[in-house]
């Protein structure tokens, strides 16, 4: 081969700390604190202290490749942690406060985490597996409640770096070293840790920047509501650096109401979160129209699990707000595919076009997509045919730290994603199950995706989650769980009514099971396991036949 | 350190040229041919025809690092070459139409062009130089014009694509292997050939795409009015096909008309050239205002040498024409800085946003600036301190193709921009000048680019020249060209007049020279060796002493 001749310039995020300052100082960070305190900083000022942090770090004997794990809400500090680590050439490990303490341990083992930095709001949890973890050597408390409950043992955040100088001498780092460390919560087997590199952090915030994409920009005011501990708050306080845009940290309060008034208050511009989310959100909306002025809000990022059209439809219609329907993993760092209504199809009728943004999109930049069959046959792009989805990328994982999930990748280079999609002769791609969710009728595949998204068009329907009930005839059928609104009624029959026009006869649930909250994993997913564990026998019980 | 578990997936020109096919098949790209028709096709189309060329070249023998030469105007077929010869391993080589058939013989045989691909329209140019060529084995003829006039020894694109299969076996490249030579036109010594790599047009592209850079969209209608022959026409082709933009090129005809007729029929929404052009095209929508509706145009970027401010302010608020004004050099891919108004500055009066928009603006993500004395010595960020620029990033050159120019590359790793430039601290830069063309003036550097701009404010001025005329006492004193426009007059008095008040008394020129037109070099910018060659002596020959 010929080689370029150009610059072996590496992919490090070092470059957007450095720029963040140099062009964007006074760009300001608002960050919200347990006692819902907002606190003002700026670039300027978070660039200090990054450097004071990694001298700190230095001093305390962090070095290349170690992991600096952090037990932290969405604020200022924790993004120190999340581009200081790196940029010096450490690991940043984030651990996800929603898990069981005795999962945190395991996982705090795994990465053999060398320093801990917790909020102090969340130090009982932490003391909870505290002692499980014998690679610590030292646990940083953030200051993020008054009082001082920390043990000698611990140190202050706020302590550490006031000694420190401002400036650290970032090291030249190769950009395929690991910048972060975040670890899938699966529902089944240890949860495994993904690896993400300064090349596929920087490329993913790159291509968060189109144009096309989501576009973050220095105009944006950006409000993570996904939180930092779950695959790097889908990359968005590196885009956001990267971009030079405001941002604004919600903290612990993740409720509808805090949200909006933050929102409201900071003129929030783009903010991102799990459909969960924004299903509080749009019902408190739809109860006051009017109240909030969220007029600066361009977008709303929906992601890490299949949103329902009627949400999306829903903010549209009534509110008059924009949502980007996105996929990815923990695996892809995660954005894989949006959902952006192509210009060639701008001129469709509306149903279309909310058929394009509602369903996963097709892949961003340097993603590539396909599906298929359980023989691992690619399917065709039909809009019908349903199938395991693979991508692969730059910023998709190539193995798991450690031996696990080596059955994830394929030979000729894709990672099998676990969700069963079809996928349209446009590109888009829909989600009609979880591999290990899906319900086999008979040997015929139903998707409990376009069963839950038809029956929560149903005006008394809060959440459905259709899973796989025993069946002694089919082996499988579908069942419907459902959470219904507040002060709302409805029967089976009408539930069953609305949405058997759009499914073949045998789609339809076989029954329907009304419960007060659908029980979910730490990341606010469905856990169908234990629907199946708590239901799965409800139609032999029912003595079914046919 | 610990490495990253991420996919080694390359950043190559392959993936966007798939990409296009797969997602934005439909999408347009319009070709207007020397006799003004215009032809109409598709990306799916491109990619077919894109897939036969790979074929066909590979069938001439064609190989990895192979040189594939062009010799033409901006339409289809040359992107053809632009994609396909890249993806299939080759390296695509654009010939300067513009430079004398000697020097394109001179270049030529330096890259050791194998295949030369030529407009039958530049044929006779072709011939010129084509003898001296020894490395060339096949030469294929586009059919731009009708009729047939090549030799038997020559090859016509459609008739060696036909009989091809569409698909062709992309190989997988690493990322840093050549996808392209361009050649500098510089005005001093022999052209230097710079050899841009699969992964810096990949991260260009990316980066161009960016909300806040360029933003090419799959929204916009790019009209590349800058060649395909002048750094990859600003990378153009590359981001538009990455994005899925509708394409419209010019052909041959870039005079005012032609491209205000293409871009109102078109409806283009962003156009790029050089500040030729677009004072061209503002002198004749002056005369002419509300001729052409050209409310698509979003964006007009201008580049490749310093716009005045006026013409940048004329667009603007004679015609509601918003310019971005950017930086670049053919060693930077090329876009190195871009004119945007941050978001802290948008509340600022009209003259401070107006000089931040006719500043070269502030380096793009992944591009590091500084600007360094004649010892040097980095200079502070002050707008006043004058300085060579230099720049770094993953799409800057690490040397010339060959052996040349190793001078312009400083031992920690800059490219030496030859420009002289003050930052500001906000980090924008202005050019004052090239270094070649730097005034000293006993002693003191004087800036030929802010007095050009000045002089180019008045009314009566079309164009301004400002170069250095030898001086008995101050070694160098300035002395302006000036192009005046049609029917109007101005006398030196009166020139003198008009931007006395701008600046230091030593700054002013010493006297105007008034010219029919100012010679220019082969890609439109100022050729200031010939002015001080014609008038270098003129301040000697009037007896100057003070």
């Amino acid at each position: 081969m010929l080689a370029g001749r150009m610059m072996d310039f590496p992919l490090t995020l070092t470059h957007f700390l450095e720029r963040a300052r140099t062009f964007f100082g006074r760009n300001e960070i608002v960050s919200r604190l347990p006692d819902k305190t907002l606190v003002r900083s700026t670039y300027a000022d978070f660039h200090r202290r990054t450097g004071k942090l990694a001298n700190a770090l230095s001093r305390l004997g962090v070095g290349q490749g170690d992991r600096v794990a952090t037990l932290s809400w969405n604020h200022q500090r924790h993004l120190e942690v999340y581009l200081g680590a790196p940029a010096m050439g450490a690991v940043v490990h984030t651990l996800n406060l929603r898990l069981h303490p005795n999962e945190l341990g395991y996982i705090a083992n795994h990465a053999e985490d060398k320093v801990v930095v917790v909020d102090r709001s969340l130090l009982p949890l932490f003391r909870k597996f505290a002692d499980q973890v014998r690679s610590v050597r030292h646990v940083i408390v953030i200051p993020d409640l008054p009082g001082d409950t920390k043990t000698s043992a611990e140190i202050d955040y706020e302590e550490l770096i006031a000694p420190e100088k401002d400036e650290f001498a970032w090291p030249t780092l190769d950009e395929r070293s690991a910048a972060m460390i975040c670890y899938t919560s699966g529902t089944t087997g240890n949860p495994k840790g993904v690896v993400y590199s300064h090349r596929s952090t920087v490329l993913h915030s790159l291509v968060s920047c189109m144009a096309d994409t989501i576009g973050v920009r220095e105009g944006d005011t950006v409000l993570p509501v996904v939180p930092m501990f779950h695959a790097a708050a889908w990359g968005l306080p590196y885009s956001a650096i990267a971009a030079g845009s405001r941002i604004v940290f919600p903290g612990p309060h993740l409720d509808p109401q805090s949200l909006l008034d933050l929102m409201a208050a900071e003129k929030v511009t783009l903010a991102a979160g799990v459909p969960t989310i924004w299903l509080g959100i749009l019902q408190l909306l739809d109860q006051h129209p009017g109240k909030w002025d969220l007029s600066t809000v361009r977008s709303m990022v929906i992601g890490g699990s299949a949103a329902p059209p009627s949400l999306i439809d829903g903010f549209k219609a009534r509110h008059d707000l924009d949502v980007t329907h996105a996929w990815g993993m923990t695996e892809t760092n995660p954005l894989g595919t949006l959902a952006r209504v192509k210009n060639g199809l701008s001129g469709s009728d509306d149903a279309t076009k909310l058929g394009c943004k509602a369903s996963q999109g097709y892949a961003v930049p340097f993603v590539e997509q396909r599906h298929v069959g359980e023989d691992g046959a690619v399917l065709p792009w039909d809009g019908e045919t349903m199938g395991e989805l693979e991508v692969r990328g730059p910023w998709v994982a190539s193995s798991y730290f450690g031996a696990e999930g080596a059955d994830r990748f394929t030979e000729d280079g894709w990672f099998k994603t676990g969700d069963v999609v079809t996928i349209d002769h446009e590109g888009y791609l829909r989600i009609t199950d979880r591999s290990k969710d899906v319900i086999k009728s008979g040997g015929e595949w139903i998707s409990s995706v376009a069963l839950e998204n038809a029956l929560m068009s149903h005006p008394a329907v809060l959440e459905a989650a259709v899973f796989a009930a025993r069946h002694p005839k089919w082996t499988e059928r579908p069942l419907a769980a459902i959470v219904l609104k507040e002060g709302k009624t409805a029967t089976k029959e009408e539930l069953s009514a609305h949405i058997e026009a759009k499914f073949a006869k045998f789609w339809l649930p076989d029954d329907y099971v009304f419960m007060a909250q659908i029980p979910r994993t730490s990341t606010g997913k469905f856990l169908k396991t234990k629907l199946r564990e708590l239901h799965g026998d409800h139609l032999e019980k029912q003595g079914a036949s046919d």
